[in-house]
């Protein structure tokens, strides 16, 4: 199997960095409020996918640089040229910017969104598609896709955002395109809390992860996608197997050693 | 295509009204808290289906006469004829109860229901159906089914309202039969806002969505249901080709132009 | 078909009680906090088995004795004995475990949880596969599979608990292991309430349940599980049919008798 390390990554869109594996993506463009173009689309979807492979990350932290998170795509770059395209170019569109939240969904390290500021349109769907949120006061989540004439249902909106907050209050915010702010959004459990810095509340949870089984973590992400839409009976049956898969790693049989001598476990991740 | 106007249309057991693209339902038998008859529920069930084919009505608001919402099946002209059918006759009736709900969720009309006082039976069924619901203090919500000795899975009640308010709420509701009150219903997701006139919010809400994309909102509802039991992959993939879709529309390009020439979009719904 | 009464039986590894169709089983091991057995997991998944057959109980109430819930899987009892065993012998495992909870929600009786103190482990198992949960203040809830260097996907939980209290703050609950308090949780949605006597709320629940149609209960229970993943037009049909059984039954026909004569109805269960 082949393993590749990703803390050395060069990043061309974005920044990335790693530090005992946590890895960072910072958007930096600041001066427009950290818009995505084709080519962060793009290297975002593909990073995502390379995760997979990479055993030097286990959880990863997205922000926005210079007080926003994300402006969604951006007006000149993408919008405009949407307006020209043809069906197949409009379909390979969609298809890259979806493939982004399979991405962030189908890697084993949990994905924690750190929000302050602007929060809109295809940044709304990364803190949406992101495993844990965290909030700035000042934090304004905007699914604004019928403001620009389109449908609600971008990049597994309409799945993922009620299981969020609930059928009702998720069709409000699809069929208004109003921002939900920080304090609303950890009310309807949207966000995970609410603080003056989100990205050391992000940080904090990311290295506590980290620091926890890490196996075993990748397999919790993959059940949670994986029993998205079974019987309960069926995700049943598949957790038992899961989880009998984890009982085999070291990390259980660490966990019980420590217990029994009264300390702290260490866990190393198999 | 036929396009079948329906802001002419001629309701029997109810009022209809339709106002700048807004229709509004008046059940109207306030005597008796709005029940519903079998033929009422006959006529509700084809006009949901009607709208299917109306392009001059793009939201619906859906209210009860004389401060309450709907009692639900008249007792009288509805249980007790019940108590004398046979099989066959029985699911004939549970079956066009359904299609109503089925017609509800199948237009691409949002609809939004101004609850005021008792919402109980039928009535709950017919809140929880709407994409959006707006409560006055007073609203009191019951699925009742219990009460009269049946089950709680009525008109599709067990697979909504726990994606509304959660599953071990939605239990509590359908296993005592209680009122759900207004201010508790809003801080669990069943309704949408609390207010002194929520007529007046449904009425705000209906007309800022005929003014958006009213092609797009439809697609919107049409994903919510659509991607209701999918896995996440395939609902994301549906979105990518349903946006692709909206994003030939002019209303896409509209907004696009409006962006540029700083001004506000007027959308045509194509 | 056999109908076999479970008042009398005499429980091997917990108690169990039997007053007026409410049946109460206490885990009563209170100075260890109440953990699970392979014995009583064994026992347990038999019980909610047989009370499918049994016609002499209609509700269940879940208890710890001692002031807490349950422990969970006991450290010694099962988890050293699991570090040495091997995949054939872990799936029995993991597989009788979930059979429990399969069982749980099978059998055609509401299970009402009263939680005390510690509920961790299998033990917040027990309390999310319940259909209603009950909460003293001092409640702590620990879904802290991560902390024994396993997966969060044990017996359900990474599909049960979403559903319960939203995909964000499962995920939270899951990745970091934390206790979720008894206040948080009624917020959430995972308590039905938080009081000083959390028995007496179930109690309460319990035996207005068993006064209310307990034949038509045992359907909506059935049905909460079996739309859990169909879609929308499914779950109508599906309560179409299930409704119109219910219609067919003396219990609605004395619903509406009762309401003639302005009486309360006595319901029997047929």
């Amino acid at each position: 199997m082949h393993n590749t390390p990703l803390a050395a990554y060069q990043a061309q869109h974005f920044l990335w960095a790693v530090e005992d594996g946590v890895a960072t993506i910072t958007l930096n463009r600041p001066e427009r409020k950290n818009p995505l173009t084709f080519d962060s689309y793009a290297e975002l979807r593909d990073l995502f996918r390379a995760l997979v492979y990479a055993d030097d990350v286990h959880a990863v932290v997205v922000r926005g640089a210079g007080g926003n998170f994300c402006s969604g795509g951006d007006v000149h770059e993408i919008i405009g040229p949407l307006t020209e395209m043809n069906m197949k170019q409009l379909l390979a569109f969609t298809r890259m910017t979806g493939d982004l939240v399979k991405a962030m969904r189908a890697c084993p390290q949990p994905v924690i969104s750190a929000v302050e500021g602007v929060c809109a349109g295809a940044g709304a769907i990364i803190a949406m598609s992101s495993d844990l949120r965290y909030a700035a006061a000042n934090a304004k989540v905007a699914f604004l896709f019928n403001r620009v004439g389109l449908a609600g249902c971008d990049m597994g909106a309409c799945a993922i955002l009620p299981r969020l907050i609930g059928q009702g209050r998720a069709s409000e915010l699809l069929y208004s395109g109003r921002s939900l702010k920080a304090e609303e959004g950890e009310r309807w459990g949207f966000f995970n809390s609410v603080s003056d810095d989100p990205y050391a509340a992000a940080m904090g949870m990311a290295r506590a992860i980290v620091k926890g089984p890490t196996f075993a973590n990748g397999i919790t992400k993959t059940q949670l996608q994986q029993e998205w839409n079974m019987s309960v009976d069926q995700a049943i049956e598949t957790e038992a197997q899961a989880q009998a898969l984890c009982m085999q790693t070291e990390d259980f049989r660490r966990a019980y050693n420590a217990f029994v001598a009264k300390q702290t476990p260490v866990f190393e991740g198999n």
